[in-house]
């Protein structure tokens, strides 16, 4: 926890400025649960200490601790910087088994994608589907963990499409518009560009990969695919590698 | 298991021409254990089908199923081919927590390093370098698993390095001898080059990163300091995304 993410409820002094962005904001918030555990085992802050804190899709700060003990840890919080800037990507990523997904999750939003599509294809198995991390309050904790890493506050967006053929023809033309679209496809030709400058959708598929009618549907889209080199990855290895190349 | 790695003792009938290694050389094998049950539960393989194969330390090709059944699978091996080249890196990792060694260890072994050194650091805990992970017989584990990932055969070198001074001061300058050395330091004030052709040392320090001490005596052997921006990464996320920019 680089940043502790701080969200409106925290707050028992509303931040103010509540909306400009440029000027200082201030506030107090007080942290109970998760929060209050880390700080008092992992930092083991004292009160008078300095903390690095965040307001969900606002700015970050500091926060200095006005009291902490076994029932709440509280703040007062100064926001007067940007968060980093996000990575110019949608990914579009099969569904991969449950474990892997939380640790993908955490990865790529430690690394500023903000917009993630979970796809189904042929070789996702069906049980991933019922997996309760997909669970509204579960699915946020890889979210809250992958941007308290980076200290940043911008709240990624994810969608689940369990159904390949209508999400490719009806959705993806728009979701690529004014994008470099790109399939990681260990078979492909072309190796993976380096260093673009404009907005990229990505596209990788479940391990084994996408079956070829799924290639062929991505490439009459208007996909381009690229492979990493002879090496297969596993998918948790090859996103970070496709987004140090890709950016 | 993208590649089923062979060792010598696998053989029922020897591998011929043992050494040469042009030439194809052929064999029979007879698997048990893991290797038989991935490929019965998951490859689902029937006499006849053949699989990729890799003898470790020598060529890759494939095998032609001759037996398979719950007691063994038995094939008939044809090594024809040379694994991927590796990556012309020594990766010196402060030691991490035992399951991040895991999976750090199969991912940079899939993406072709040959040369790790985990090494003490004031930040790693004590209790890491006690852990069962670092047991000769479960080190290998990963190691296989990162070499079948990647369809290569070629073993990677671990060590062990309990003591960061005389590490730094009698073996790092042997080390990075005709080497880039690079620390990854999020403070650092030089981004990360890109696309390095000669051969690399690449140091990574714990969660929550080296101490300055340890900075300082990094740098006085040579060693660059760089970072990778301003968000700061797991090392499972950081080393991917730092080999993926060094080369």
């Amino acid at each position: 926890m680089n940043l502790i993410l701080l969200h409106p409820e925290d707050f028992i002094e509303p931040v103010t400025p509540a909306s400009a962005a440029q000027a200082k904001g201030t506030g107090r918030v007080r942290l109970t649960g998760r929060r209050l555990d880390h700080v008092r085992e992992i930092h083991r802050a004292e009160v008078g200490d300095r903390l690095c804190v965040g307001l969900v899709d606002d700015r970050i700060g500091e926060g200095r601790v006005t009291r902490i003990d076994s029932g709440a840890l509280e703040m007062e919080v100064e926001l007067d910087r940007h968060p980093p800037e996000p990575l110019p990507l949608t990914l579009v990523l099969a569904l991969p088994r449950p474990l892997v997904l939380k640790r993908v999750l955490l990865s790529v939003v430690s690394l500023g994608v903000k917009r993630i599509v979970l796809l189904n294809a042929k070789r996702v198995e069906r049980s991933f589907w019922n997996s309760k991390v997909l669970r509204e309050g579960e699915l946020s904790k890889p979210l809250t963990l992958g941007l308290e890493q980076a200290r940043d506050t911008r709240w990624p967006e994810v969608s689940l499409r369990t159904r390949f053929k209508p999400f490719v023809e009806d959705e993806l033309p728009e979701i690529i518009a004014g994008t470099r679209p790109i399939v990681a496809h260990p078979e492909a030709a072309s190796d993976c560009p380096r260093q673009l400058k404009g907005p990229v959708t990505l596209i990788v598929g479940p391990e084994g990969g996408f079956v070829p009618y799924e290639i062929e549907k991505l490439e009459a889209c208007g996909c381009e695919s690229v492979h990493l080199g002879e090496r297969i990855l596993r998918v948790e290895t090859a996103i970070p590698v496709l987004l140090a190349r890709l950016f």
